[in-house]
């Protein structure tokens, strides 16, 4: 008798397999394990459901299924320096050894001087001076090759990790969930589009063709060898930040998102522009409030400003805020 | 006895059907019907045999199955006039409804006459003047919506159907033949991207994220009641041809193709670009040869233009020209 149970156990392991298989998986485990239950929490899980019941009064086709993240600050750590410019800064003393006569020259010999307090008083035009001359006259091959060499060695000072692992976890569920979901996320940044897209496959999981950020021109042109290739050039194409961001989304997707993810005054053109669609919509905005396990900042940071009227138009509009102390678990993946 | 036989035969026939969805569609019907043997059809096939077989020395991870078609004359006809630019000719009565003092200028006043030998040597300013005023000035919404009802109704004067009805049936084979392959499918096209966009879906089965085109601004604003929309503006922002093409393409997408389809000189630069990347590349051009089913032009055409220095260059780096009139069996689904 040994045998035949043993085969009608195997059998009943088969048939549990196969229903496990056709259950959709989350039914079953919490998308955002990271996230306290609260009313943003809650926002995200009753959209997805909304919008991906089929049937339903809400129900979007999954090829409309549009989702919008700006990145500093919404994905990953923006204080107390956006990562690109911290890389344009770093890129200074390379630049001056292939043109020495730069060294000599302002603001170049403020970034070699390594005075963090003169550094901090360089003018925008003089930030400008240092984008164009290490994000552009490269070959686009040659600038790709360059940051990913410098994001494997690069670590921010206070986590003492690389850049790249200061993504945040809740974020990160967000973007599988909706993926999960059927939906495309899309970065959608002031930062460089050409910097962002060395890394967001592998740091978020979103191909280069689902990153719209600031973009330059590029110019064809050909080697000595006769081999075709792209040379980036100081011309700008789209400002992605503020009314950019409506702007970028139409030039580059052609759709209007369905769901959009910022943290600052710059995203409000792109939460507003999604919101003017018909049907279901989700807007959130991440409140940097936690000072403790990463930053407190709001209407005097220079960077990722959130003014009390972004508050005021986040109430008003019914957007959610998202609050890092009170609605994250964890930040990161390497909290504990 | 005859129940048990009853069950055992359709127990038979599930067996079957799972046995069946289980066998790959390619690897038992002709994925490319409409093509005549030859080296062209030859090329394709290969190609994709090639990129495709997992652990095969020339193997494309999925993520960078990336395939870019040109457009008019491509994917389409072109001929005698881009559809765009009879679209752009269509709407001038209705600009000038809206602006009456357009009637008696150059070139509006030309266009109303609807004289047609008058209207062939309206020259490129007088082009741009045209559409600059039926392409811009309105909304993206509006713009869309006036597209699909001209596309709903205007029909070619040779075939009597409508332009969208005008696409290649062989080329639709490779589309989805690529796209059955793990292929993202891709437009890169001189026409207008927010035109192309408007059908490229229902046409082409291309969304409108993989539509790359000529692309002017748009400005973000309000309308009264406070609702954001865009604004289309006569301001160029990729002028998709020649140089254009890769330059929009890493623009847009930020990869180089594995595989490009064109027609004329315009695409030159777009395989050029294609072909330096690394591996098994797929470069191909569409030559009208077919005077009595579609067109037969060449070097001296006005529009799709093929100079014999395109032919030379195609045999000296490999490319594979497409005869329509000895490739294709068929030109149109509507043929016999």
């Amino acid at each position: 008798m040994k045998r035949p149970i043993l085969l009608g156990f195997a059998h009943l392991l088969a048939v549990l397999a196969c229903l496990a298989t056709s259950v959709p998986a989350f039914a079953q485990t919490d998308p955002l394990p990271s996230w306290n239950d609260g009313p943003a929490k809650q926002a995200i899980v009753a959209f997805v459901q909304a919008t991906t019941t089929q049937g339903g009064p809400q129900f979007v086709p999954p090829a409309e299924r549009i989702a919008t993240f700006d990145q500093d600050g919404t994905l990953w750590v923006e204080q107390p320096m956006y990562t690109q410019v911290v890389y344009c800064l770093d890129r200074v003393p390379a630049v001056v050894k292939a043109k020495p006569e730069l060294a000599t020259v302002e603001p170049f010999k403020t970034v070699l001087s390594g005075n963090r307090e003169a550094m901090a008083k360089l003018t925008m035009p003089d930030l400008m001076k240092i984008l164009a001359a290490t994000l552009t006259g490269m070959s686009v091959d040659t600038f790709t090759a360059e940051v990913k060499r410098w994001l494997a060695e690069a670590k921010d000072p206070r986590w003492k990790k690389p850049y790249t692992e200061l993504t945040y976890l809740p974020m990160q569920e967000v973007l599988k969930y909706l993926r999960a979901s059927g939906y495309k996320t899309y970065i959608v940044t002031g930062g460089g589009q050409d910097f962002v897209r060395v890394y967001a496959e592998q740091v978020y999981g979103i191909p280069p063709e689902q990153v719209v950020g600031t973009a330059g021109g590029t110019k064809f042109g050909y080697d000595k060898s006769g081999r075709p290739f792209l040379t980036k050039e100081p011309k700008l194409l789209l400002n992605d930040d503020h009314a950019g961001k409506p702007e970028g989304i139409h030039l580059m997707i052609g759709r209007r998102p369905v769901a959009a993810f910022g943290n600052s005054i710059g995203d409000k053109e792109m939460l507003e522009y999604t919101q003017a669609g018909d049907g279901a919509r989700l807007m959130m905005l991440v409140h940097h409030d936690d000072a403790t396990r990463e930053y407190a900042y709001g209407p005097q940071s220079k960077i990722g400003t959130f003014p009390d009227a972004l508050m005021a138009a986040a109430k008003q509009r019914g957007w959610t805020v998202i609050s890092m102390q009170h609605d994250w678990k964890r930040i990161f993946a390497f909290d504990q």
